[in-house]
């Protein structure tokens, strides 16, 4: 982490994030598509920044310190998974604590993430999408691939801000020491390094399962075409569980690479989030936490854990659902219980689309097109909520467009951290406290750049989207959408949107040739493993 | 009409509708599906009736009389078109009257209608499937067919057991006398005899627009393979509004087919609606209102009707949806206003899918696959709400299973007519009074028959489904759907479901068998235009 020290010691006023101001603070570097926004906006919005300053003056004042902030993430889940029964009896999905939840506070109809897991969570950690991090790729045993260390987490700007900070679940930001959650800025953390792949390629015993290729012996060598010998398999020690202190080595935590242990992990997390909470709920110091439950999400097993009686929907990814309905009950219990709901922020939401493709008899898109991967909104639009009693309004609906990277820099201004967002680089995420805190039609934000891996894949801008991949060339593309009318992307317009070329144009090579000047950080590929106290590649 | 008053002289207790009670009131003839649940819970919803009768005996004790009844209809909408922005924001449609109406009402997830509009309007108006009335067709200008004296309406039904009775709107049963609403049980009727057409066909001034085919004469014999000099456009005159008392003849009512026209009709039966209930409110008798909205969906000149601002989405039938919707709050406030809303239940609800077929720029189908006509769940399964404070929970989802035709039966019986429904025929409407005052998983049906005209197209069974049309016979046939999984019956499962195969087929054959016994109704053709006091079909 680098902060910008320097900057802060000048900066008269701090809580003016990304609008074109003229105080003495440096403005943080947005992308090229938001100054177009703050040009025509920036004015009313810094009128609108000083009436929201004052209000979370007067909470801070109210409450004693600043608010606590709770991040709970999961995985792989359409638009209309859980919530508003309206929509999951659709499915035969009950998820009434969830639903109670956003009755108690703002959905969003627009929350886009990235296209999966790693990317999505990276970009949460630094505001920034992951083509700029070298996180566009999901992250694999044994990939030694991890967040890097120059990127400045929300965990590090809080931390600085008088915070404490926690990590438990999925983490999914790699295999290498930098990228360890505790070297990142959280104070403590037990975290995933990966997904949740052994539920998936492993049984219950850790053994392999029949639903995978080229694990096992008899399946190499069977012929002479096989030249290169390790091409294969390697069968090495996986660590894919890890816990840690901040300025301390990690521990491996896993034993073993079993759907146990997954379960064991998954109620670990759970338990030490619930904690956390306890203990920190009166601290002096406010908390940051991010909670991302690390559900095995396509495990038979797990359906034990389902809702009884409730779910007409009887499948392993509905009884997670409704699974992880009770465990978010349990965190809101714990909140009122210490009495810090009205000066606690939770945002409740999926990391990417449903994994329709890989599980089609479990998983199913509601609502878009595409799923988990896919740049189509079915893949980057997913199921989110805010909740804060008596700031945030009750049942209440955002139409606006608002990505997951704006939590990065709202969270900072909540937390007082505007300063600490790093000025030498680009962040995507867009300051939405107002959004969070004005509600509907608030969202300082219309765009979205959709990255496939490290492809431009689209834009999405108000209504409107174009697909850059998949598109014919020339006249006959027919690559222009109205996500009102068409929200399945299925009937591809051009004549309609003759003058949308240019500008869809337009905000491409605008991002893009800021990236000339701003340049990305490619994929940090290091050693696997170091770091750890109880455990080194070499064991393997 | 045919009243079975004999049956009622004997019938001791009265509001016992379907079950299979042992009282001497003669059973409605259900469906045979239906015979099957009621074997099955038979005692347990004789019991609940008990306690539901006794409930609205309490409220006509307290308000002196029995509940007035307001239905609620419009047409080609989507589920998710209206009512919670969870559903309307994702394409842009905004309608907050019917979303606070259903936040004080019951929503339903599964309300199922038939593919089309006279075909729905016929069953909601005498309880039975189109197939057994001869109304299975769409009804155009000039058709000579319409719904059958012999059909008994709700109208009918309540008129006998002391109601007051209108009818305003787009009723669409028909061009002949005996079709016409105020020979249909009605006190007082202005109403349609088709549908919107002339919006679509026909301009401002009644001319006839581009879009049409083969209307005028120099689309007309440019060539000798015009044998037949008649089949063409004729030029009748259009009687498509009739305004009528019981008892009396009728009137025509339209001057002409222009758009203007249509408008001033939609504008007139709204504002008899307000009228109506203003007249009615604290009348001795309680009264029953059918206001089918006859908005003309797809005329760009509606957009000058549509909500400044409100709406992101720009086009007619976004701007009809919205019109409506303050249709409904004007509907909504009237009564509240008479101060009758605790004795006042509303039903409202589309009356099938949108036409996105016909008009793919202006509508889509949000959840389901296919639209009006289809008979896949996008055609048949539409936004619907019932409202009733104090007896109807508010901000309440049902995930049960209703059809159209169960209005009729369930406002029989709310009304004290249950025993003026004819036992000579075969009722489909079930009484759903449990699930109205005792909430989602009270439904009293667990399947609809599915029918596209007169054939039968698909079965409903819980949220399984199998189509009957367009399945390939025999093993490779893979026409079974999981609804929850699938909604959009894009994946046909047959290998899944083996053990199906018999308890479908045995749902169709009992119900086929059933009308064996109880002969159809044949589709009734005769003269158009009699019974009108300033119009004859000589006036030609």
């Amino acid at each position: 982490m680098k902060l910008n020290r320097l900057i802060v010691l000048v900066a008269v006023v701090g809580l003016l994030a990304g609008t074109a101001s003229t105080l003495q603070a440096k403005p943080i570097i947005h992308d090229a598509e938001y100054q177009v926004l703050v040009k025509q906006h920036g004015e009313k919005w810094t009128e609108e920044d000083a009436e929201l300053t004052d209000k979370l003056a007067a909470l801070e004042k109210k409450f004693g310190k600043k608010p606590n902030i709770i991040h709970l993430m999961w995985d792989d889940s359409g638009y209309g998974d859980v919530g508003s029964p309206l929509l999951t009896r659709i499915h035969g999905i009950d998820t009434p604590n969830i639903a109670q939840m956003a009755e108690e506070g703002l959905s969003f109809t627009r929350m886009y993430t990235e296209p999966s897991c790693t990317p999505t969570r990276a970009t949460a950690l630094t505001g920034r999408q992951p083509i700029r991090t070298g996180m566009y790729q999901v992250i694999f045993p044994v990939h030694g691939i991890g967040l890097p260390k120059e990127e400045v987490t929300i965990a590090e700007i809080l931390s600085e801000n008088g915070y404490n900070t926690a990590f438990f679940g999925k983490a999914h930001q790699g295999d290498i020491e930098e990228s360890y959650l505790h070297n990142q800025g959280f104070d403590v953390a037990l975290f995933s390094t990966y997904n949740q792949f052994a539920s998936q390629f492993f049984n219950e015993t850790g053994e392999i399962s029949r639903m995978t290729i080229g694990y096992t012996e008899d399946q190499w060598d069977q012929h002479g075409y096989a030249i290169d010998k390790n091409f294969r398999y390697k069968g090495e020690e996986i660590v894919w569980a890890i816990e840690g202190k901040k300025g301390e080595k990690g521990k491996r935590w896993n034993k073993d690479l079993s759907v146990e242990e997954q379960l064991r992990f998954t109620d670990e997390t759970h338990a030490r989030a619930l904690q956390y909470i306890r203990d920190y709920a009166n601290d002096e110091k406010p908390f940051y936490l991010d909670y991302w439950f690390h559900g095995p999400n396509f495990v038979e097993k797990f359906t034990e854990r389902g809702r009884e009686g409730n779910s007409a929907r009887d499948n392993a990814f509905g009884d997670f659902v409704e699974h992880m309905d009770e465990m978010v009950a349990e965190v809101i219990a714990e909140v009122k219980k210490a009495g810090i709901e009205e000066n606690t922020l939770i945002i409740l939401m999926a990391d990417n689309g449903p994994m329709k493709e890989i599980f089609p008899d479990e998983a199913f898109q509601a609502m878009f097109s595409g799923g988990k991967g896919s740049f189509l909104e079915g893949g980057i639009r997913v199921p989110a909520f805010a909740w804060w009693p008596g700031t945030i309004e009750a049942n209440s609906v955002a139409g606006d467009i608002i990505h997951v990277s704006d939590l990065f820099t709202t969270f900072a201004r909540l937390g007082g951290g505007t300063d600490d967002i790093p000025r030498d680089r680009v962040i995507d995420g867009i300051d939405q406290t107002s959004l969070l805190l004005n509600g509907d039609g608030h969202s300082r934000r219309d765009y979205v750049h959709v990255y496939a891996g490290p492809s431009y894949a689209a834009t999405v801008k108000q209504q409107y989207k174009r697909h850059w991949m998949s598109s014919r060339p020339g006249l006959v593309g027919k690559s222009f959408f109205d996500l009102y009318k068409d929200p399945r992307e299925e009937k591809g317009m051009m004549g309609q949107f003759l003058w949308a070329w240019e500008p869809f144009d337009a905000i491409k090579m605008r991002h893009e040739a800021q990236m000339q000047k701003y340049e990305n950080t490619p994929p940090r590929k290091t050693e696997v493993y170091t770091g750890l106290s109880n455990y080194t590649p070499a064991d393997d």
